[in-house]
């Protein structure tokens, strides 16, 4: 720092020259000095690799990746389902109020089309299921009483008894008799199920980008009643025919309707909150959710009874219902124009255009260099910024050199 | 490589030498050259715009978005939900176990507010509701014996009966009868609604963070049973009045008793986990979530029976039900200090700070390049580093000089 | 641009120049201009920090945190559970149609573990519960007719009438009577609920990557029928006892099956789609949901009723039932790889490799400068390109020195 002078400063005066000296230097400006190469093929290798750079940015992360937008997946959702539609079985009407479980009309509801029913079942003793392991038998001595299995019917009194068909015997069990397996039977309720209308109600909302919408349309005159969803014409009325859904799905009605089956609706609302909320629209998809590829776990049913009192004594009605279940799942992902994101992929923009100039340094290097860089022949175009000049468009101690001027303008055109 | 030498070496010898150069180039250290431009006011500009940006970094990306940090959305959510209270119709008195549906105490329930009962219907045949279409008729010609209305209430008959009030005339059905329209009596159970209380325990946790917290607060002397939110005082006593959650939605109670109606109560768990727990606290907010500005879809109501078995034959009692839907949905996004995302910010910092120099070196072309820059008045503060020194501190050839001594400190001082 | 010119060019004249030059000076390639350090110290202390940091990079930020890949969070998830089993109370048997609710097998469930029976209950009069507040009475004057307590048990009439057992005396009430808390009986029936088997059927896709798998394996000779999970031999097995459920989550099975409480199965699917799908497999856990250390709201339980017509009235039976609940959570990332996070991480990569240089920059001005930077004798192997050379292999004016081949070659070697 003061190094130049002649004799060597106090601690003190040293001190101060120097932080006087760095004041001085942070208000400085510096720029690096380059060197212009006047190589037209280079100079469109480079500019070429700066534009496919450019492009791969503007195009693919900008245009489809849609990286300035700060995105929120996962709305907040909330579904509201009702069913609507009757059918009959061989004896009897089904309504709603029976084939629909749970009734409330939420995001999963299972619609029965076939039914077991083991009717006036009430706590007694009977015989076992033949299904159950161990529970045929000879006499009483293949049958422990106090015995529980854990996939049977109930409590083994030790007792060998007829089965309710066939010449077999089986355990006898203490529990509701008679069992499914002995006394059920089926009934068969799908028929006019691909006809039910099924209207799902959808409205979510993302929280960071204070956006809610929901899958209704507001239209006169009684459109709600008598519209049919349709993914273009109808997109917004959200009432689906079962048999729609499940053919969607991919799946056999009468088929899926014998074995029961999970069939998901799912809702995806991918929403570029940077236009108008009109292009902010759900997209349905429909797809069958139960492993039906693997026998032992297909299909889809569950047990329930409904329970009557006759002369004091509790009977029940078991039914096992095969049914298929409508799982509305709602996903989606919104994004908006945000600042850091931009910036982020900005920055990166132009760390990456950088890599043109590695390429080009490589080329000067590799090829130029070696075929006979030091001849002047070949470079002639090349033209350094001269020495004496101070740097782009400076010329600190002689300005009136020719190729001073003409290269500060070139130093600096670049920058 | 080997240029400097008189005679062409061997091929061998030439590789040999290549490495040896390459490798003892591999550990030079190398660093740009600077041109240093002793002007203040570029200087003012340069350090000007470094410290906006700066600004901009420290201020809106570290401290506003937080964008040091790590995140994730969506915590893994349990709700646990338990419904008190009792209120009264004109005839009866309604328990918790009546008015909840479904009973278990999940994440969405309905508290029925109004009814519509049909009671004493069993399978059989009776006419038709008006409200279908093509129901009413003169004769049994115009009923179509074995017709199936999916909106209906049974199979046609084919019969013309008598309605079961007034004098007109509709289609016999084979179904669940009498129908709802023709017999139901409605029965209005909000009047004591408001002050039920709902408790909503619920536990999230972000697996990310191994981050766990619930929004109860264990503190003494039976705190919970006496308590209500407030959402500052009681954050931690989550008791609410229905009357409470329907007033925070915005809507009318008595109206929203009458048709019901979908309510959100959303808890939002957006923590800062570099704070303390203890700062990391729900926020509850109500949201209607039914589309109520669409007549045709708004309201909530659903279908349930209760059946009863007479003498042999089944009875069952239909309740159109009416009622608050209650949907807790849990929502959060935590963050938490992360290596990754502070350097990537940082490295944006940097490139974007470099963004100043780019503005002076503008500046430097096109304003002082343009106002007599070959002049060497306007720039006499504008010195560049000498060029036989060769570099930072380093003068190569004649270190005697006084401008080389002088311009290393300031080459470097930038650095 | 045209200064050199001895006279001033006309207006157009200029601007053409001035365009012309523009032009050609754009498909000019720019270089930096470096200064090569040949100090083999500060050689490897810049080299050593590069690849600290590319260490860093390559190892923590690319292998462990996976950052080159694109993630997606919260999959689409279906559930589909069945429990299986049979046991005990004192006086009956009970199945999963008893002890299950709600029946439908879906992804929030409860195995009721023990119940509080409030048989015979009537629309009528009866005293009140102790448990309510101020409901205990001497005479009718302590009880006000007319009057509804939230957390009572029905409307009271005025009357002070005597307890179901004891001396005491509680106001009389009208509502569903007897009360639970005069007249209810208690069954456990978790005797046998350890060894309760429960299937949970889940089924994922991440939509963003077009990925779907599900938790069972489709294996030959019923092998789900005999088989229970490990979270090693047969993960692909989701057959859970409750037992050891309630194990892993760290509770006590007996003392959970009195009080009642919720278990979260959550199950996580955190995969690395750049693998094959058969690396992407699920990993549960399990753990208690309710807040079981807040004695005030610790546990679970839920009321719900069987309606019976006896002789044109309705009786029904209450029940308080105390159980397990079973919430399976579904939690996932997965990830693959994409090319924006990829570039995005290398940019700022080596964006830090620079750092470097920032270091290397300081030890050589705090360091080297300080130590008689200006005599020659510590820095003979730092060479200069010699300034009269045009760059990097290019000796725009005296190609035929030494110096200058010598430098070229060092000056591009670390391009």
């Amino acid at each position: 720092m003061a190094a130049a002078e002649p004799k060597p400063p106090t601690g003190a005066a040293a001190a101060r020259r120097l932080a006087q000296s760095c004041w001085s230097a942070f208000w400085d400006y510096e720029t690096p000095k380059v060197i212009v190469v006047k190589n037209r093929r280079l100079g469109i290798v480079y500019r070429a690799v700066q534009l496919l750079i450019l492009l791969y940015f503007v195009w693919y992360v900008f245009i489809v990746q849609k990286s300035y937008q700060d995105s929120e997946t996962g709305p907040e959702s909330s579904v509201i389902t009702k069913v609507k539609g009757i059918t009959l079985s061989e004896h009897k009407v089904w309504d709603v109020e029976e084939y629909v479980k749970p009734p409330e009309g939420g995001s999963v509801f299972s619609i029965i089309t076939r039914i077991e029913v083991t009717p006036f079942q009430t706590l007694g003793t009977c015989a076992e299921s033949m299904r159950v392991s161990n529970a045929t038998c000879d006499s009483d001595e293949d049958c422990v009483a106090g015995q529980l299995d854990m996939l049977g019917n109930g409590l083994r009194t030790g007792r060998c008894v007829p089965y309710y068909h066939g010449s077999s015997k089986t355990c006898e069990v203490s529990g509701w008799c008679p069992v499914e397996d002995g006394a059920s039977v089926s009934q068969f309720l799908g028929t006019m199920a691909p006809n039910f209308t099924i209207l799902i109600k959808n409205s979510i909302h993302y929280p960071k980008f204070h956006f809610s919408k929901g899958n209704i349309e507001n239209r006169k005159g009684g459109y709600l009643k008598h519209c049919t969803f349709h993914k273009v014409s109808d997109l917004y009325c959200p009432i689906f025919k079962l048999g729609y859904i499940v053919e969607q799905a991919g799946e056999n009605f009468t088929e899926l309707a014998h074995t029961g089956g999970v069939i998901g609706v799912i809702i995806n609302w991918d929403c570029d909150l940077d236009l108008s909320a009109s292009e902010c629209n759900p997209k349905y998809s429909f797809r069958r959710l139960d492993p039906k590829h693997i026998p032992a776990s297909s299909g889809y049913n569950f047990r329930f009874a409904k329970y009557y009192k006759i002369n004091g004594s509790i009977t029940r009605t078991l039914i096992k219902a095969y049914g298929i279940r409508i799982d509305v799942i709602v996903h989606g992902q919104a994004g908006k124009f945000s600042l850091i994101p931009t910036i982020i992929n900005l920055a990166t923009a132009l760390t990456s255009i950088g890599v043109g100039s590695f390429l080009c340094d490589w080329i000067l290097l590799t090829f130029m260099n070696k075929n006979k860089v030091y001849s002047h022949k070949k470079f002639d175009k090349m033209v350094d910024a001269p020495e004496q000049s101070a740097g782009p468009g400076l010329c600190a101690s002689e300005p009136s050199q020719q190729d001073c001027v003409l290269t500060d303008a070139r130093g600096l055109a670049q920058l």
